[in-house]
């Protein structure tokens, strides 16, 4: 069996949110070894490259390729804001190999990045699936001009109409409910002049769902969205989708396994889907997985304030011990 | 009497949209040169620094200072977005001179950078004023957090809210009317990464006016708006005013002799208030002043695509060789 994670960090956030998967995995082989347990199965640690995606796109790029979702050489090609591809800077550190391995089932450990479980004073997260991640790259070209002599009827302002776009995208995250959620995470103006009526605006769109079928209703009215705001303010337009991941649900067998561990450990917990994508939605196309959750102080993730109680970590890490002793034996 | 313009460049656009009053200007010195005019009155070209503003605020810097409404000093500590002086710029290249004189009134030729002359084929705009101009520089603060598992009530979106606030704005101008215009010229997300909730947003908004109440009852309502979509969003927020150019109404003897001379000559016009920011609205506090505008092409301006045609330019430079002769009599 494989426990897997990952160590990305956000940029401008310097975060690790996936550090615990890796340390809670190699705690459990320590602790294997430590106690001379012999496993008739062997047990893999797995460490994927690019979960987060903040740099190059599409994220959990690691996992893509290896379920085989993603051609190796698609992801290689891959480039960030400076035309670096993901191909040349895997060379340059050296982690461009070719090794593979075949694994009989997946779990991976994880903070939960939201606030369901400490806010309820929960401390194991039984993961049953995984929200579907849409992601889209889009622009809108109208026509720089001056911010004083343009009279309003006469303007083609994009950063007004990518505005129109980010609170119309709130509106549909409400409006569609069961948990959706749409962000505009990145905006900028051309030419980012305080006198100019922007000509130019690019953005970004995030909007997730467990539902399957809401998942490809609210995907569709994303890009209707993008489209009519694009007409109200007398813009063209363009979108690029840059990532689509379906939501997932795991194996019940693995599920219900975490969840007796948790109870038999005597651990408060829910079951629950996950908000955040993970590597664990990809493995879930080649072999059983599951996921192990333990709150997030606040809900707060991705960002600088993100933290987890060690006694939640070492309660995670237990739960992924007796799992895979069930799993390996 | 004096003749003014400024030559400065829109960053990033690589315009020079006060160039015609300088070359206008100089073209009239050559002529009365040329056709050995000996003028009773001095006359000189004056040419502003900073009066875009898009380095360094306020815009209009050279003629505030040269009228008393803004202290040299407070002048010279004006900062970049790098952190450098106007006074440090001044001095490294050569421009920070001690040199003044009295005026004893006051002419800008300009392109009008607006619709109106072209579009009813006018040749020459009269200017009778400029529109109040005010500046701020914005911040709303939130909370930064996970784009997946931060569900809609949880969230303090620093973006939302400044799209909210760029959209509530255009509806401010289009209530508030007579030509008021209003526009979100900057806006910076931070982190400005896809899958992150922007815990911060700053921003610029630039709002005219030519109506003195109305210009102050916009102002008001501009700073409302920034603290109400503040509210809305769970946002703390701060503004700084930048700039602040009351409305102003020209010399109407001036006004009156650039008219009759555009008459005379059998050039079409109009009377009409600026809606561009000018030099000659500060100079107006110290001297008798007035504008001649040529049209713009499209009424494009701050924008590569800005052009006059060269006939429109020699008409605005034979007002203005008219004006001079009359008035340095």
């Amino acid at each position: 069996m494989v426990m897997g994670s990952h160590i990305d960090t956000v940029r401008d956030a310097g975060i690790f949110d996936g550090a615990l998967g890796v340390l809670g995995a190699l705690e459990v082989l320590r602790t294997l070894d430590d106690a001379d347990v012999e496993t008739v199965k062997p047990v893999a640690v797995a460490a994927f490259t690019n979960e987060e995606g903040a740099r190059f796109q599409p994220d959990m790029m690691g996992s893509m390729v290896f379920t085989g979702k993603l051609g190796v050489e698609e992801a290689y090609a891959s480039r960030d804001d400076d035309g670096v591809t993901v191909g040349q800077e895997l060379s340059r550190i050296g982690y461009k190999g070719e090794d593979s391995l075949t694994p009989s089932c997946y779990l991976e450990l994880h903070v939960e990045q939201g606030p369901l479980l400490h806010s309820r004073g929960l401390q194991i997260g039984v993961v049953e699936g995984v929200q579907g991640i849409a992601w889209w790259h889009g622009g809108y070209v109208g026509e720089a001009n001056h911010a004083g002599t343009t009279p309003l009827d006469h303007r083609k302002d994009a950063l007004l109409g990518a505005a129109d776009l980010c609170v119309s995208l709130r509106a549909l995250a409400e409006e569609l409910g069961r948990g959706s959620v749409a962000t505009m995470g990145r905006l900028r103006p051309v030419p980012d002049v305080i006198n100019v009526v922007p000509g130019g605006a690019e953005f970004t769109v995030d909007f997730r769902q467990y539902d399957r079928e809401l998942f490809i209703e609210g995907k569709r009215r994303v890009e209707s969205l993008v489209r009519e705001a694009a007409d109200r303010h007398g813009l063209s337009w363009s979108l690029r989708q840059s990532a689509d991941a379906q939501p997932v649900r795991f194996d019940d067998a693995m599920v219900d396994l975490v969840e007796s561990k948790a109870r038999e450990l005597g651990l408060s917990y829910r079951r629950m889907p996950s908000g955040a994508g993970h590597d664990a939605q990809f493995m879930s196309y080649v072999c059983p997985t599951a996921m192990v959750f333990v709150p997030s102080v606040g809900g707060r993730s991705h960002c600088r304030d993100e933290r987890t109680d060690p006694r939640d970590c070492e309660n995670g890490a237990r739960v992924l011990l007796e799992c895979v002793l069930d799993l390996s034996a």
